[in-house]
């Protein structure tokens, strides 16, 4: 397995220097899709192929690069074979690795399932075929005998899908609270630090190219509930069927809440949260919420990512980085195709997402959490008194009540932060205080999430 | 590899339950020491064979536990075998993977290359024996064919081995900074936040099991520069010879300096620093360390660890949690018997650390760094400018200067922050300064770390 290679006396220090001998086969490798993305896997590859050889014994061959426009990529090919059709490096019988990076569903879908089927295991990026087929892809991956490395399908460049399948096997993890989408989490920041509103932060991420021209997958919550679903099937070693997951994305976060919650010590995040409660149920649901500043995720600013996990064994821990971009998302592609390629021959080799426990998911109504609630109210005597009595008619406790200046047109923002209540109970009866007369406008309702201890 | 368990159809989607099949041969693991880690890692084991079958399809037995004292550890040993030798755990021809969990040098150091020339895999959480003989024993098990597990040996509970080695493999990593050490992360966050002196804070430590009743491997930086070694010879696949590190520990930190540190925007912490420079030598020093209040490192506090890595194609990634404590680290070395044995079969599987790369350690003379200077100095005209000639003369340029409130004794506190200059002209300059006359007592010269970009 090893040759030493010289023995280099310097003083009394003796250094060995080796290299791990490289086996004889190399590993083909196909990229199926070359954007933004397949374009940093090819970029890696080429650059650092004696890199990987050195640090880990395999040799990676990248054989054929898939595109119907091998231009304005930025990334020259240097070796490979470029092809534009993939059948053809799905039945390339030396293709040991297929790299799907085409985006959409149905077509990475056909990629993926004919791969699988020829034997070939395979690495996506794609959260949201993921989320909404994996089920399907991984069982014919377990039975095909081969694997589906998915590490940059959540949270890009940090090393989240081995976190917790790998350094947490031997824990329990019972909730994951992660800022998973760059985009809302810049628009978020510069709303807060530039005093914007949503629709000129939009603009700017827009501009930056953080935001893409239709935002919908982003800012409605979509992207960051596909890498939640992904999270918790992995966690939780359960499937959980995306169509259970609960949505709210930012586009009608005002600037006005944020800034009085960050008043009342809160800084507002877009979450995607799975928890595993201890009645064996399991939480999953995607919203803007309010942490505390001290939370380790109220310092993940711009375009940044962090994952908050709390297991029980490690207790919490934390990882940030970059969630998208071309070479984060790269290396953690690329770090899934050494994986299957070290372990090619390997016979325990396993996928990470396997079901083998059926669990239900909680339904929405019946959540406990904290609430900020912000009614634009009539200055006028009693309305305090009236919105308090709907609220302690429907079990709600209020920890803290915030009257602010006049607005013009004579409605007062009521600022109120509840204590833990069922979601159900404060849904009824934040509908009741709305249809009031003395209440106009939108409100605002923002669950408060807990600190992880 | 897998058999379809059972196949539930509920409404219109059919969910698909299934499990890995079992290898018929379990893995064996002998487990040599049974203190606060060994427990742990007993516990773990016991509680959560199934679940680790489960999710990796590999069945760890544990076979043996060697002690020479069972009682007190809190962790009932259930079926595995009650040794004294470690020998017997050596020589037993069944284990395959020995986890070493001693505590010292030579004794561990006696146990590994055993177990390794037996041919057996070792996992071990002992930070010192890797940093101080790890060159050794990494040769050792390349040229058994075995390999070292040590994910437990480096900020405890944080997966920070296995993302440098393997979520970063086709990336080159440029500097590390590690908030490595918990007990003096909650000595420096104690004085900061109770107004206190080292003195105090480390008694309180003491008093809440943070620190050892001989606290000086942890206070005086020995402990944070052996993790730190292990993590740059990893990350840049090079030896670097744990002598050659720069160790300063946090004995001398005064209060009044966290203090006035924090007015000018800084936060002080001990920090593990690893950097590749352009010139293609290492840095590799543990000091205390002045980081802005913004860095991703400031909120790490009490026992907590932190590790800030910056490598080519990630850019900058965080990673945060327990760096101690019985489970954190148990869930680390887990991970690593969980690791090997499902390895234990592959032709292709390899040792993290490899030393490639020929790289020679920059002295610290050498280093360029901003420094905060602190002078107490009589309070007469003039001063400012002799100490200012001072560090003109030796190329030293001024970035702020603050002359703090008269002090009892007539001598004034006088702070200055630097621009970048070199380690031994800044040297070189505080010696002089602190040989005049108008300078008295002890000063402090606390290096200043730039964030990461």
């Amino acid at each position: 397995m090893l040759s030493k290679m010289h023995c280099l006396s310097s003083g009394n220090e003796v250094n060995f220097y080796y290299r791990i001998v490289v086996m004889a086969r190399s590993v083909k490798v196909g990229v199926i899709g070359f954007g933004t993305v397949g374009g940093g896997v090819v970029d890696i590859l080429q650059q650092n192929r004696e890199l990987i050889k050195n640090r880990t014994g395999v040799n990676i061959e990248l054989k054929s690069v898939v595109s119907k426009n091998f231009s304005n990529v930025g990334v020259e090919i240097l070796y490979a074979k470029k092809l534009s059709d993939y059948n053809d490096v799905i039945n390339d019988e030396e293709i040991d690795i297929v790299v799907e990076l085409v985006g959409g569903i149905d077509v990475p879908f056909d990629i993926i399932s004919k791969a699988i089927s020829k034997k070939k295991s395979v690495v996506t990026a794609n959260k949201a075929l993921l989320a909404e087929r994996g089920h399907i892809l991984f069982r014919m991956a377990e039975e095909n005998g081969v694997t589906i490395g998915f590490e940059a399908s959540v949270a890009g460049g940090i090393p989240i899908i081995r976190s917790i399948a790998d350094a947490m096997v031997g824990d329990k993890v019972s909730e994951i609270l992660g800022i998973l989408n760059g985009t809302t989490n810049f628009i978020l920041t510069k709303m807060f630090e530039e005093n914007i509103e949503f629709e000129e932060a939009l603009k700017e991420a827009q501009r930056l190219g953080f935001a893409e021209a239709d935002p919908s997958l982003d800012i409605d919550g979509i992207d960051t509930a596909h890498k939640i679903t992904i999270l918790s099937q992995l966690a939780f070693n359960t499937f959980v069927d995306f169509n259970s997951v609960h949505i709210e994305g930012i586009r009608n976060i005002s600037l006005m809440d944020i800034k009085y919650a960050y008043e009342m010590g809160f800084v507002l995040k877009l979450l995607g949260i799975a928890k595993l409660d201890d009645d064996g149920k399991v939480e999953i649901r995607v919203h803007p919420a309010l942490i505390s500043k001290d939370n380790q995720l109220a310092s993940v600013k711009n375009e940044y990512n962090g994952v908050l996990v709390k297991s029980k064994n490690l207790g919490i821990t934390m990882y940030y980085g970059k969630g998208a971009g071309r070479y984060p998302t790269a290396v953690s592609v690329v770090s899934d195709i050494v994986e299957i390629a070290k372990n090619l021959d390997n016979p325990r080799r396993v996928n990470k997402i396997s079901h083998f426990t059926e669990r239900e998911v909680k339904p929405m109504g019946d959540i406990l959490s904290k609430y900020y609630l912000r009614f634009l109210v009539i200055d006028k005597p009693g309305v305090l008194s009236i919105i308090s009595k709907i609220l302690g008619d429907n079990n709600i406790s209020i920890a803290s009540v915030i009257q602010k200046e006049v607005m013009p047109h004579e409605f007062v923002p009521l600022v109120m932060v509840t204590h833990h209540a069922k979601e159900k109970d404060l849904m009824k009866a934040v509908a009741e205080i709305n249809s009031l007369n003395v209440v106009k406008g939108s409100g605002a309702v923002i669950r408060i999430v807990d600190d992880l201890k």
